[in-house]
């Protein structure tokens, strides 16, 4: 599994900066970089400098210089991949970073695969591979929730929780089995009844990993929203304005944080994922009841509802809207978004403001169009998402792949369970056991195959 | 002019990648990346540790870890502003750099303004005023050439023939002024038959580089090739093929060379600026004529005239066409491109095989719509642009700017002559001097004004 070749890669994002750094790691980095370095100070060689240590000097193509660059050195064990690490600080023009790639690559390396620095830094055991996994959430990571998630998990706290679990099934087992070896003598080592409060300890533990998985993905995602009300009352109007609301941390900062998924808007450090539910109202007809039902079935996916409704309709149209909406609510959030409120009669706004509203329910009056009191409503967005006060110790299943090897692994400890209260032998016993200590041991990597660890490194970016 | 503020800016590419950096300078980047830097060695700080080093560890605001990262510090003179500088290198994640940047913008530093680590080398004396303008076009340049330009004039070479000049001049002035001293004793300590040699050789030298700036302009902007032709004869087909020419420098990695400007290609490293110049034909009729001479005018400038045919069509109406646009070359290339040369009759490809060609003239038969023969014309295009051969050390202007300061001092000098033989008395003479030392010092920037350093360092990007 562990590989003799220097690779190297772009590590810093694709396009023209200021600076660039391009990445070599392995047995022979120092020596390739020494191909191509050129101290001012004669005769200086990489290969006799201290570890952790700046220089400046130029990368020669020939006796052409390509750039002048400063090159950062890291020793074996002590770097990103526990390898031999180079990092060329180089001018930012693409012309540059690709002409002293190709030269690294003329003088032996070769181009890294995506994740392929990580996945090395796996394979020589500077992280396990929920930690390694979490090194590419903390990359996509757009919101300070799943910023700290992805954190707490890059840094071994979901790892920690996954051996606790391990360790204890192992100490279960090893009884279990020791039994299996004085078979013929039937002795039990391992009293039942604390098996069976262990495992039952085990399995909370599992299920409330399982179960911050879907806290976990709207972290990742957004928090679901779903826009509902009639053709031109403002709904577009409200998303376009939202869409503005929407701030980068360091207004002058390049680039922004909005996700390029569309409808999907970070307001004020929290994801939200917006979804038009349109048509959604009270028939009979069975074609449309079709439509009806796909809306229905998206409401109720959302932990938001906003119902847009405009002021300058007949106030028994609006009740009425709000009366066939608030059936279709169970657990979400409902936002009754009254919009065109500077066009609103006196009226209207004194009858609404009348509206008895439920503990889950709230009104903003705002005026889309003139962005009137959006702040209001985005910050009842905001009271709506508990999960936005989680702390960055907090353990969130935010990985598909963790969330199902955590359910395989349920399904294994609640076998072992029924296993023990029907009295089944220690094969079956130890059989179950192992099968929950498989998927939990999948999950940080110590059980792993080419295959698995192929499909998590190919989603990352090259350079990392 | 010096600052004592301390500035901070993303300096690698805009957008999420592996790693990103983020630079501090100034005199207080140690004293801010210490309050926001934490070790996991118990209690070390940066502002203790030696120059030129590296150092892992957290950044941390208040108590949640924003991100692991390397440090790297450089202290003053020797980095790359002259001032202390501290580079932060987190996971390239857009909210993880933002935040960084917020915490070191909440605990002093400034954000940076486009260019201002630049500008603060050039205040400090690390490089002169074209050297900093080139280390933009260093990051700009797209291809070979330009790159080469750019790295000669950020590595001096540009400011060195520059700094003769001045030289020469300055001791010519000093004969001058000395004169003007003495001026009751009515004493000659210039030969005025040596300071015109001197002059002539100091114009010489200035119009030579003024000489290089259409060669400069094509390197840094592409070769302008005018493509002619009929409608339908495959213009948009072949420019479309072209595009598919151009490749990358390594195939796999991410970006690409190809200019946003559309129709300038990168052709094995050289930049081709494309221009259609449709209904070049003669005529009589006076509001056509109108158009055909503004076409007229950019196959002026034109370097390259693509004259493509269609073999499909009569052989006379072929060499008809042909003879109509032979009469508008003066100096340019023409390459006529017999394109759809897989349709075309054995009886067409023979008769044109037989035209006979002028030494600035060849013929290349292609088909582009199966792209056949490419390369070919790719080949010939190549073989028309002799700077292609300029070698690392050629200094050649490609600034607008120093282009407009040496035509200034080349009239300053021009006057100094014609001066010097009608006899003028010193007083005129040395202001015709001053004025061409005045010029070219504005080029490296030992005469300048906040305007123009403003002009200047606005073009560049942030974080450089």
């Amino acid at each position: 599994m562990f590989d003799s070749s220097t690779i190297c890669a772009i590590s810093t994002p694709a396009g023209t900066g200021g600076i660039a750094v391009i990445r070599l790691s392995g047995v022979d980095a120092v020596r390739i970089a020494d191909q191509v370095f050129h101290s001012p100070v004669a005769g200086k060689k990489l290969s006799v400098q201290a570890a952790n240590t700046l220089h400046f000097g130029s990368i020669l193509k020939g006796t052409e210089t390509l750039d002048e660059v400063v090159v950062g050195l890291f020793r074996s064990p002590h770097s990103y991949t526990g390898e031999d690490v180079v990092e060329i600080s180089c001018h930012g023009s693409l012309f540059v970073q690709q002409q002293i790639l190709q030269l690294l690559i003329d003088q032996g390396a070769e181009l890294a695969q995506p994740g392929e620095f990580t996945q090395r830094a796996f394979l020589n055991g500077k992280m396990d591979l929920s930690q390694a996994e979490a090194v590419a959430d903390v990359i996509a990571s757009g919101n300070s929730a799943a910023h700290r998630v992805a954190m707490n998990q890059m840094r071994g706290g979901f790892s920690i929780e996954i051996k606790l679990l391990r360790d204890q099934l192992l100490h279960f087992i090893t009884l279990v089995e020791l039994e299996l070896d004085f078979s013929e003598e039937d002795v039990e080592f391992a009293d039942r009844s604390h098996l069976i409060a262990l495992s039952r300890k085990v399995e909370s533990l599992i299920r409330k990993l399982t179960d911050s998985f879907r806290q976990g993905n709207v972290i990742k995602n957004g928090v679901p929203v779903a826009i509902v009300g009639e053709t031109n009352v403002g709904k577009s109007t409200l998303l376009n304005a939202l869409l503005n609301e929407e701030k980068a941390i360091v207004s002058d900062i390049h680039g922004t944080t909005r996700d390029v998924i569309e409808d999907v808007i970070n307001l004020n450090g929290v994801l939200f994922r917006f979804f038009d539910t349109a048509g959604l109202r009270v028939t009979t007809e069975p074609i449309e009841r079709m439509g009806i039902e796909r809306s229905y079935r998206k409401l109720e996916q959302a932990s938001i509802v906003l119902l847009v409704l405009d002021l300058t309709s007949s106030f028994d149209s609006i009740v009425g809207r709000m009366d066939e909406i608030r059936k279709m609510i169970t657990t979400q959030k409902l936002i009754l978004v009254a919009n065109k409120s500077d066009l609103a009669s006196r009226k209207i706004l004194n009858d609404l403001a009348g509206i008895r509203l439920s503990k889950n329910e709230s009104m903003v009056f705002i005026a889309a169009k003139s962005k009137e009191n959006l702040a209001a409503l985005v910050q009842e967005m905001h009271s709506a998402v508990s999960w936005e006060k989680i702390q960055p110790e907090d353990v969130i299943v935010t990985n598909i792949r963790h969330y199902e090897a955590l359910t395989k692994a349920l399904e294994s400890i609640e076998r072992t369970i029924a296993g023990l209260q029907s009295g089944i032998s220690g094969e079956f016993l130890s059989q179950d056991i192992r099968e929950c200590l498989y998927y939990l041991g999948a999950i940080t990597g110590q059980i792993t195959t080419d295959e698995v660890l192929g499909n998590i490194f190919k989603h990352f970016c090259i350079g990392k």
